[in-house]
């Protein structure tokens, strides 16, 4: 998607250990035009799918998942990072590794709200490792649910997480995919 | 807001320890049509005050934020419960104890994205004892931003917290104001 590798280029900043920064329109502060944009992209890319669910995970995911909901016209779900006192009844369960915090995470998500009657697609803002998506994955998987794909605005394409998912068959777009980082400049997979 | 107060009579459930779940439309599924009407009637409420940014916390109030902000035409800028590695450069910070989680946690926000310039909205779903609301407030103090005014989906009107932050002398409207709860019923302020 052109309108974001511009972006990404324009207003992203690289620090060590292969972080990129682009928490001035993505995951701190939101460009909600640009991220309507990418609602858009995301649209157009998944129009064969029946979808009727949209999966992500707290907390940075949420809102980018809400302005593509709203393209396809369903309901948004996030699983949760930790017990909440607010949620009861029966949860889908898995641990996610965090990356960018490096700890293990329970991430929770209620039944009610996933069932086999759904088809469902992934979005997140980030995807490096996998192991967030990895997590979602699990849930649909456990929910008899069907996986229509995910949908990620940036991949690192120079860590393992995408090749691992479409090596499981699923059907993986990434807006942009970074194939290398250095001090001062990226590269982006054509 | 009726149409908000009838989704809450028809799907919201009360819990022990006057806990309402609003789980299935707000803060755990999230029906985007009605957050779309919820944010036509935030722009409606607040169509005098010249926003240019809307801030909200982690994480149920980020997707809330990210669709009443299409109304404004302005960025969210969000806070973030925990020091994350992505975070650098000077921060905005305080601490909010969480009445749902049984705990303080320190909040920050990148001095990047409000500054004295901003005229700022704040968004959140619940209002309750206030304390999430009261942190975003200090630090659009502690950033010189004027703040216009909040917008609350759900404020517990039983519980202190948007007594006192009218007492402030700051401008709070909220869309569903609940004055009691019981086991079966509840009843909103008229």
């Amino acid at each position: 998607m052109q309108l974001l590798k511009e972006r990404i280029l324009k207003d992203g900043t690289i620090k060590p250990g292969n972080i990129l920064k682009v928490d001035s329109f993505l995951n701190h502060q939101m460009d909600i035009d640009l991220i309507n944009e990418i609602g858009k992209e995301f649209k157009a890319r998944f129009s064969d799918c029946p979808i009727t669910k949209i999966l992500t995970i707290e907390a940075s995911g949420i809102g980018i998942a809400c302005i593509v909901a709203q393209y396809f016209h369903v309901p948004v779900v996030f699983a949760k990072k930790a017990q909440s006192l607010n949620l009861d009844g029966e949860m889908y369960r898995t641990k996610v590794q965090s990356y960018t915090h490096k700890k293990v995470y329970d991430v929770i998500l209620s039944k009610k709200f996933l069932t086999s009657d759904d088809h469902v697609l992934l979005i997140d803002d980030f995807l490096a490792n996998g192991c967030a998506l990895q997590g979602l994955i699990e849930i649909v998987r456990e929910s008899g649910a069907t996986l229509e794909g995910a949908g990620i605005v940036i991949e690192k394409g120079f860590q393992e997480g995408g090749q691992r998912i479409r090596e499981m068959g699923i059907r993986l777009e990434s807006l942009a995919i970074i194939d290398s980082m250095s001090d001062n400049s990226l590269t982006f997979r054509d």
